[in-house]
């Protein structure tokens, strides 16, 4: 196991009310991490309190626990500490931002690559493959009952941010503790059910539209799908919809980088970027469309932009991205 | 770990000459732990053949080892001991069968469900959910060096047969030996690549058409895709390049029973069907038509079949299997 500093441990001890958040728009690591941590402190006997800006997202209303989330908050001081639970910058944590880091004691838990640090205690991990791994390690330490709940949320985290084990970010650790929760009555299936085969007709007839949009360009090594207004409206979706989409192009063995362009809606375009290896920086292409993320994974967003001047632009970059040196 | 029967393990110890084997038109488990297997009883001295009937598909040949595939047999009697891996049944070795039955001592190890007990010693665990976690096992109390090839090989075997620790085989000990494999250095994604980012632009060409194919029915529990022998020919694709297709059906929500008819080559219409839960026993379905398989998986062919026949045969039974009772 891996010890989590000391200093975090301490404060988490002597808390008698803990208010845990996490970042907007929460995925299953996020959401994972937030409802077991609170699950686990309560086990301690401490007060806990669950604060996230909107309703969770359709696709993870599974996770045990949900009910708890409040979504509005009142006084910070009230809390002996906040812990941020998979938030790479404080700024992610949302409109609340400002709030919550008046607070008396600020705990940063992460595992992003790109952070930037804040509060006054920190455990950022870039090694590990989901702040749900961490979260483990911190409740084992602590002493805490980690309840099938518990487990379910952590082991959600996991699959939910390793792809089901697939991404390069998958270690020893990340299987070691996958053996553990599963140990503790975990079934995986269940949990990959509720994950990826979650798929409506709707979005089915979606996923047919957006694969008929693949380009491919760069000698086979650049990969382009894209996704209009008319394509939602005709398959009455919503941009959610389109999750793990960009997994298409990128399965294609040719394929280095893979892009995948949304309409979200009047003049927002979107776009998500995947590349395989280590030769293809799309965090730096994201960048100078002023997104951001990691070497193979980034995306931008494009305010008052229209779809095909962002496709013209993009394709311009990953053609250079792609070329040999 | 899990303890392999001390008989074979005195068998394997003994032997000087091994031949291992496994079935025909072999998958991920099949080859990983039949060149593990092979790979590692040579770090213990021995001399080790390894036999197999046809050329690697063009989906396994990145497994370390392909090549010392030998695929023509001669004297058996030459070795101490055979050993079959991941054969349900003695057929499934194909036309050299009744010869390597002869051979001086037979081992099976195998962990599917419906197996049929072959040759002199089995270790047969349909807990287990590949052949390969328990080469590993085996391996291990045999003593024998597990290099970074067998390794390899012996992780692709767990992701094969478990979709990447989605399924339900999947157990604490399926982790418990991933855990390991990746401390001997195997990268995750490098291997998930391997088996899952194999599509060619044609590939993709024919899920397109394919996802066009999809027909609902019995109140939205029944999903079914169809591949004509004009989409192959369409997409210059064969029926290999449907694997996994079957999950796109399965992945709906509502979805209770999926299936997928292909006509594989003028007259021959191969079926596969999947289900969720427990409900559900597709196998006894298949085996209304012939076929065979699992609960949750199975299949069957019909020669001199047609298509449209067999879509409404099998949608009757379809029905009745989903109808409430």
């Amino acid at each position: 196991m891996i010890q989590p500093p000391s200093e975090i441990l301490s404060v988490l001890q002597k808390a008698k009310k803990v208010l845990v958040v996490t970042h907007v728009y929460p995925d299953g690591d996020a959401l994972g991490s937030q409802l077991a941590l609170g699950e686990c402190l309560e086990s301690l006997g401490k007060e806990v309190f669950l604060y996230s800006e909107e309703k969770v997202s359709h696709l993870y209303d599974f996770l045990p626990g949900c009910s708890k989330l409040r979504h509005s908050l009142d006084d910070v001081s009230a809390y002996d500490c906040v812990v941020s639970v998979d938030c790479a910058e404080c700024h992610r944590m949302g409109r609340a931002t400002d709030g919550l880091l008046a607070a008396k004691q600020v705990i940063m838990i992460d595992h992003h690559a790109g952070h930037q640090l804040f509060g006054d205690l920190h455990w950022v991990d870039p090694n590990r493959a989901s702040t749900g791994e961490m979260i483990y390690d911190l409740v084992v330490a602590l002493g805490a009952e980690i309840s099938p709940d518990a487990a379910y949320c952590l082991y959600t985290a996991l699959v939910s941010d390793t792809g089901s084990f697939m991404y390069s970010s998958t270690t020893a650790d990340t299987f070691r503790v996958a053996a553990d929760l599963v140990n503790r009555g975990v079934k995986p299936s269940d949990v990959a059910g509720k994950l990826f085969d979650n798929f409506t007709i709707n979005r089915l007839k979606l996923l047919r539209l957006v694969l008929d949009s693949l380009e491919i360009h760069g000698d086979d090594r650049i990969a382009l799908i894209s996704a209009t207004r008319e394509m939602f409206g005709e398959t009455e979706t919503v941009p959610a919809d389109t999750e793990n989409f960009i997994n298409y192009p990128r399965s294609l063995a040719s394929v280095r980088v893979a892009a995948f362009i949304k309409e979200t809606r009047n003049g927002v375009v979107s776009v998500s970027l995947r590349s395989k290896g280590d030769d293809c920086d799309v965090a730096a292409v994201a960048a100078e469309f002023g997104g951001g993320g990691h070497r193979n994974a980034a995306g931008f967003k494009i305010v008052d932009g229209d779809r095909i001047t962002v496709r013209r632009e993009l394709l311009q970059k990953l053609e250079k991205l792609v070329a040999p040196l």
